[in-house]
């Protein structure tokens, strides 16, 4: 079975390692497919927005292992979550709140390493002695029941952040190019965004305006981007995590002719 | 069969851990092997560099799926290439430039995602929509005249950018440490290598110079490269790509001595 | 049989990825396993500390493959090693100086190519030509002894470095989150740790202080950690390798108090 891996362990130390060699020696047989380990630390809602993008194109069945997870060693609770389409073995701490809306908690199991792993739990490093074990354990086909107890799949927690259908959002973080990731899902293509002042046109992708032009578009996991061609959008606008986001579609008013 | 992936995607966002989760839920036996995704975005030079140093390492038979692809969404092709060797998957951008000439493009398809996946297919994210499931068929033996209608082998889009045999080169990109790469691979090894109007001695390796100092070398792939051992040639230097480079074997005249 | 992969080369260049192709290639049926290769390029003590860490969560019989090689082309051996628990592979400059001390060496060869490849071995690339092969070899459970000579397993390169019981050390390296990481691994936990002429609690883990609040922990590889909850205490104290860090007890005297 496919055993995905998203975290923020970056590929400086072997905390991501080990979280492999730990999944893969109690799980021999699964599929382990790496999903990003160069998160930026402690965001947890661009891991949320990673998430989302990743779904819809995971083998059904298959596990999710997410540690981001700037609470560890805290109060938070460590989950296994039964999906409509995935199981996901994560902290509970709102990693789940986008992809929630494509692949809605069925149920979901509070933690207790004790009951199937007889290995120490450290302080810190829950991705090797909490999480890994627990995502083999399903990887390997074995019941959610043994990981600890059933918790309500209605009550995790979740960040103050949805993706819309409406023309009002906001920018939620952006990627390594330098590209703004909007909640911003429209059903038809607007005319315009507006950011900070800024009007960009709506194309179908950057390659349909100059190099050095700022463009809205819809982007490749269905929400709304903002970029500048061959360059950092990020940079130039100095554009921030929740700056406001408005689009205009084809139906708006004109703004009114200014006189004189 | 091994598929090997090299991207720009980088490890911060879950682009390349996407593609491969395409990738192994439509060729599941597949043997999937990172070559890199880091590359300096955009850069196909770069990336042409490391192709030409990958090629003759890889499994004979593997299928190479290389996405570094600023035009995407453009009108550049995308192609599947039968080298003598190899499989290649990926977008007609002169990615293929060096490494054709390890491993000459025997036949070509541009590929036409309608005839081979029922998936929609995004404007800006064709590693997950194109490319991947490209690979994946040939990975699983399957014909590549499914692909697509055949183009011609030789009109694949070149950079002008190839190796030399002779001794008038250029720097054509850099690695991690700062160290040059070049496009010349003489046949002998030379006595001196000059730059920016500096005068590096030739040795095995940059391990028979002193802490500090520059030195030319044959490197890993053929390529003459330049080193400042323990630091970064390129920032000492200042060096750009492009840079005009000259080897000076035993065979030359010594320069004339200055006198006065 | 399990290879485990750690290593400097980064992931900007396809040094790493070749490598992964040529031990593939050699040893098909293998499983491997990245531990990390974006490792401080030629930091030896940083990757000790990170085997340190691993080793105690690999499979026992695994290969163990490190490549972190600033002498690469120069003097330093090449070698196999057989410990209690696992193979290693790996140039002889201290990179297991940490790590034996968990999984001592019985046994060792000097890599020698020419015995177990036929392909050429370049002056800088010994992680394709020379480790690789050596690390597929003993994966596919053929003898060691067809690698080189047996050389002395007591003989190999030590850092001056070690881990200690007692209250006096040293900060060895940095993880990527600006926590320090010292060569103590106390029996009993202290009540301070002083470093840089600061005095820091000592807590289960992070999550026992406030943000922006400095602490030492026992890490997850049991050597004591000093950090700032949510920053860089590296940054924090502009702290380098090799400071002194003091621990102090609940046994300890109470300083005299400060009169006047």
């Amino acid at each position: 079975m496919a055993v995905y891996f998203l975290s923020d362990f970056g590929t400086a130390d072997v905390y991501a390692g080990v979280v492999r060699a730990v999944l893969l020696r109690r799980a021999p047989g699964a599929t382990l497919v790496d999903l990003a380990h160069d998160l930026p630390a402690g965001d947890i809602p661009h891991a949320a927005v990673q998430l989302y993008a990743a779904v819809p194109h995971l083998e059904p069945g298959g596990v999710v292992l997410a540690v981001v997870d700037p609470g560890v060693g805290g109060v938070r609770r460590a989950l296994a979550v039964r999906g409509e389409r995935l199981w996901y073995v994560l902290p509970d701490n709102g990693l789940l709140t986008l992809a929630s809306e494509l692949d809605p908690p069925q149920a979901a199991w509070a933690l207790e390493p004790a009951r199937y792993t007889d290995g120490p739990v450290s302080a810190t490093f829950h991705g090797r002695d909490v999480f890994a074990p627990a995502a083999a354990h399903l990887a390997q086909g074995m019941p959610p029941e043994a990981l600890g107890e059933p918790v309500d799949p209605e009550g995790l927690v979740r960040l103050s952040l949805w993706t819309a259908e409406g023309d009002e959002g906001e920018v939620v973080t952006f990627d390594r190019f330098g590209n703004a990731i909007t909640n911003l899902r429209p059903r038809e293509r607007p005319e315009e965004a507006h950011v900070v002042g800024r009007r960009l046109p709506f194309r179908d992708t950057f390659a349909d305006v100059a190099e050095g032009e700022a463009v809205a578009y819809i982007g490749s996991s269905g929400l709304v981007e903002l970029a500048i061609r061959g360059g950092s959008l990020r940079e130039a606008f100095r554009l921030l995590e929740g700056a406001a986001v408005n689009l205009h579609g084809p139906e708006e008013e004109p703004p009114p002719l200014e006189i004189g």
